[in-house]
């Protein structure tokens, strides 16, 4: 009898089984995938070959002759970008390059979070962040939201409840720029209101940049960082939604010593150094330009996602047109419950992001979900959409009306 | 005041703190650096500006065609090349491929312990295994090693002592095939009778394959998994020190269903595209040529560093001649502790791994330490071994003759 893992599995193990990879169905509405003939993989390949046989030689060495914060091209030219693009002023100490930014999360967490701590983040958010506190038995404190991000007062009271009890929050996680799932930006003001609340209560803030390269207008408030000037800011962005999700290239900003604390902490023996060296030599020339180059396209999939949404949804699909991303949140009526609309969907090749996985209260979220439309083209966001509509009349008997007619 | 994160640290983080990095000290006798000038640097950039011509775009997903497995190519070439080298029939299914094998480590370790649990391995063995298991309460319990590896009678002795308890270990984790840090393989019919005490006492068996391909005969027994009938064995290798350690890429050879137990808990989003497709690309008509270039030279390290130890020590360094690798395990004399040579033999650019940290009851093997030959010159092993000698005796008053002369 073949021999059986299943007795033998901890508790993490045994409580997820995934199921083989069978492909991605056709209308992909999920995940941070991006338009494909956008990879700029020409110009990667030039800059690859360049760099490799000038420099390959040094990957006989673990973090090549740069140590274990990375490869210190790249780290110079990530400081020439935030400087450039969020008007950051850090040195490459500072800098940590991450194996994508799903990497200096968990990184941040073990570095300030026991379990039971609490941190404070937007309602909505983006289930890897809620998942990876989960998982540590750390407390993620839900902080309401509106068209404009993170509300302030709402932070200020939870900041004041813990307090009055004698807890410190570890930090405040937020997405200021392009929020996920929502697709808010936050005005300088109510950044500046957040740092004030940071220093009043002495709870660092967690910036998350990974989508504030894709504001449509190309123009972007200064990051929270950008305006602090107590070290109160740790930073993240990645790479993935601008070069290619695949590469997972993303980094960390923290001022030393934090970063001297967090560095035992990364036991991988550094991250990928073609990725590191390849971006290094591409950036430098190309990287404004091909960031420019994408806006128009994700904003035209974006208008196309609102438009088929109101031509098969009609009044049944409220939304707040996003600023930039590659998202779109959705509330349907009350009666549609998007857990249960995810697998006949997925059934007929659309997915979508169940709402209940992407805030911090599931339960009261379940009429709404996340569409995603990096990935997909513009044919397929409008196909996908009208099957949708199909599937969710079939299912909850909305909407009534789809293409100004009504259903049966 | 600049604010402080000191007291928000978690216990984890506050335990280490990194100083910045300063370069690699000139006699560097540690980690799994490799010889520079073999990184086969203008075959890798033939190999990537082809793949990334044909399937760049592909990057604009996560996991590109692949999912989360890995590129399946990769995956197919792993499973040619366990085949061709070690006699393993595994299908791509059964292959994960992992952020270098410290991530393959981690994902074991993960899937099937729990803290408190016991795991058994060789007593002497690399500091990063002991050192995962310790990071979560898992307790690792030290087999007896000989000129062969693990021995028989020291496993079997342990797992009839656990049974006795009724505690049944988690796995047998073991390096056969050039043992860290003593160099030695162990033979096929020692395979064998691990496999039957697997069996036996129902404890599987993790093979950490890595430094495998090293072996300087060009000749390896079969691997343990490939003698397994009863999908015992968890698999793991890398190609840091065939191909080079910064392009962090290693592989787990696990039986689905384990694997559909250890993919969700491998949350990095895919391991970098850009490694995985060169790989693909390279290794088919690479790869076994590559490696028997790197068998002549190493063998030649390795002949000269115990030469070296012989003119500079004499017969105050006892060694087994390694069959293959990168390191050698040396034991001194009673009065040298090698926790205290650290410092002084690094203040003058000697550095070493020492026995404490390389052993499970690291305060019995203050009299050991290894030394690695992959990286440094022949000339560099040469100076560097005279130089440790004179740091020994300044520290210690041994070695008493170096190069047939007494010292002062």
């Amino acid at each position: 009898m073949p021999f059986t893992y299943d007795n033998l599995l901890s508790d993490k193990a045994a409580a997820k089984h995934a199921a083989p990879f069978k492909g991605l169905p056709p209308y992909h509405f999920v995940g941070g995938n991006i338009d494909e003939p956008t990879v700029p993989a020409e110009a990667l390949a030039d800059a690859m070959a360049k760099v490799l046989r000038e420099e390959g030689h040094a990957m006989g060495k673990y973090g090549m002759d740069s140590g274990p914060q990375g490869y210190l091209p790249l780290r110079e030219e990530i400081c020439n970008i935030v400087k450039r693009r969020c008007e950051m002023s850090v040195t490459p100490d500072e800098v940590l390059v991450t194996s994508g930014s799903l990497q200096a999360m968990d990184l941040v967490n073990w570095a300030l979070c026991n379990p039971g701590d609490v941190v404070l983040l937007e309602e909505g958010n983006y289930a890897g962040a809620i998942g990876k506190l989960r998982t540590m038995d750390v407390t993620p404190h839900a902080i309401a939201l509106d068209e404009s991000g993170m509300r302030m007062d709402a932070l200020e009271q939870a900041l004041a409840h813990y307090a009055a009890h004698g807890i410190r929050p570890k930090f405040i996680y937020t997405i200021p720029t392009v929020q996920n799932p929502t697709g808010s930006i936050m005005p300088t003001e109510r950044r500046l209101e957040m740092l004030a609340l940071s220093a009043k209560y002495d709870v660092p803030i967690f910036e998350d940049d990974c989508y504030a390269d894709l504001v449509f207008s190309g123009e972007r408030p200064p990051a929270i960082h950008a305006l602090d000037t107590e070290n109160r800011v740790i930073y993240c962005a990645t790479f993935s939604k601008t070069i290619a999700p695949a590469l997972r290239v993303g980094y960390l900003i923290a001022p030393w010593p934090l970063m001297g604390h967090i560095l035992p902490l990364k036991t991988d023996a550094g991250s990928g150094a073609l990725e590191q060296m390849v971006l290094a030599n591409y950036l430098p020339d190309h990287f404004d330009q091909h960031v420019d180059s994408l806006l128009p396209m994700l904003k035209e999939k974006a208008g196309t996602l609102c438009a088929a949404l109101d031509e098969h949804f009609g009044a049944a699909a409220e939304y707040e047109r996003p600023l930039g991303g590659i998202y779109l949140w959705v509330t349907l009526p009350e009666e549609v419950n998007t857990d249960r609309l995810f697998t006949p969907a997925l059934a007929q090749g659309v997915e979508i992001n169940p709402g209940s996985e992407w805030t911090i209260d599931g339960p009261a979220n379940t009429r709404r979900m996340r569409l995603c439309f990096g990935h997909p083209s513009v044919e397929t966001i409008r196909e996908g959409v009208a099957k949708l509509a199909d599937i969710c009349h079939a299912e909850f008997g909305v909407p009534l009306r789809s293409g100004n007619k009504p259903r049966d």
